[in-house]
């Protein structure tokens, strides 16, 4: 999978995905696009009340939204914004609860088939090394 | 595990939510506890533009958030409001993409051990027969 | 879904699976075919010494073939001998430590697609009510 | 987690897996812990007949197994021989059918907790750099 490299460019993608899901920026935008790379992207997940538990820790299904948009991304950022790619399955592990700080999500993608893309994300608060949360996600790709 | 009641009333369960997660509600609420049972709880999701994606239909995100309240509920209903359950894990498959209609959650305790709570997830479109998502999730239960 | 009938008999599965996986017999069987129906199938393991663990614990590993086993059955009742199903992901909860005795694998087809099949799978100790091992499992099927 | 270091030797620890699981061997050793590190651990398992599917393909449930003791070594080592680890989930992507070889399972621990420890397992044909299945499991820790 060395071969494998990203065909749109972050600001390309930026745009598509603004254009396309208008709705996850509702309420204010708090998911930016930070890279992507080489069957890899990072998304950022800036502290937002709205994203919020008691206790002042980061609900899980903002985790979740933010692994599913960095998969999301990683996979269009490789196969372009023609090809609808749709979630199949995803699994999470919380480990540690994130801290009042934005979220840092590093995306690598497993497997870009041709039917299936597969993929992990690691997420971080900003500034610390551990993994707050664990994601592998499954997309299916239509035939062109 | 056929001996296993819930312990709190539905009315204060709900009391208990509202009270501890107001996030939840933010922009009008559109999740409801419909009923609890034993070792089940059944949750409904009311259609709600915020929740869509393109095509009109609902977005991963919001029947991940669905199943995760779904399965905290029909724990927090057997082991009361006092223990504070932590989700460890959640995995779903997503089977077919929802239609534009409220989503009924059903969930089903698999396991309520003193650490550990283990529960699944089917979520229907409201008068479809069809699972449109299935979940299952761990969560780890306090120490008294 | 609820006109998905099988399109095998158990015994001709039993006879494909025999030829085709005669691996899963050495040592001697004690993986069984016990009944397929619309959207299901039931699997039986013999208890047998070399599923053991310390303690008299039947290992993890030999119920996840077991439930690997139950959803590769049920999935070839419903689309019969020819086309090979790949399995994708599974996903297993450990509930509780089986007893020294045979176990039962109920499956239930929750979406059988062109391209994907998912299923979930029970596990009970024979004559136990409670779920040992649950499992969910995604299959890719190859085109015709 | 920088700090996390094994506290058993490899020798150590290989000598108690061999001593509580002997039935991982039965049929002939397969299964070879090479190495444990700072919240690491690698394990091989041989070629052998007796894991193979049609086609000359390594069988997903050897797989499993495979995953399955990488994580539990890998906990062991840095909790000790005394407390018993039981597995609670574990989650498998099967990315690439591997080919007629050894495979080589690289574990890390993203979480060593009190209560439960959480690690991810990416599995390789010797000399391959692509991964052929990749695995996350929770294991619970008794406590003291």
């Amino acid at each position: 999978m060395a071969t494998h490299h990203p065909i749109m460019t972050k600001e390309d993608l930026i745009a598509f995905l603004d254009r396309e899901f208008p709705q996850i920026h509702v309420g204010g935008q708090t998911y930016f696009l930070d890279e992507i790379g080489p069957l890899s992207a990072r998304m950022r997940m800036d502290y937002h009340e709205r994203h919020l538990r008691p206790g002042g820790t980061i609900s899980g299904p903002s985790m979740m939204a933010l692994a599913d948009l960095a998969l999301y991304a990683a996979i269009l950022a490789h196969i372009g914004p023609v090809a609808l790619a749709v979630t199949t399955s995803l699994n999470f592990n919380f480990l540690r609860k994130p801290e009042a700080r934005a979220l840092i999500a590093n995306c690598r993608l497993l497997k870009l088939g041709k039917r299936l893309a597969v993929g992990e994300v690691s997420i971080f608060s900003e500034g610390s090394p551990d993994v707050v949360c664990h994601a592998t996600g499954t997309y299916s790709i239509p035939s062109a």
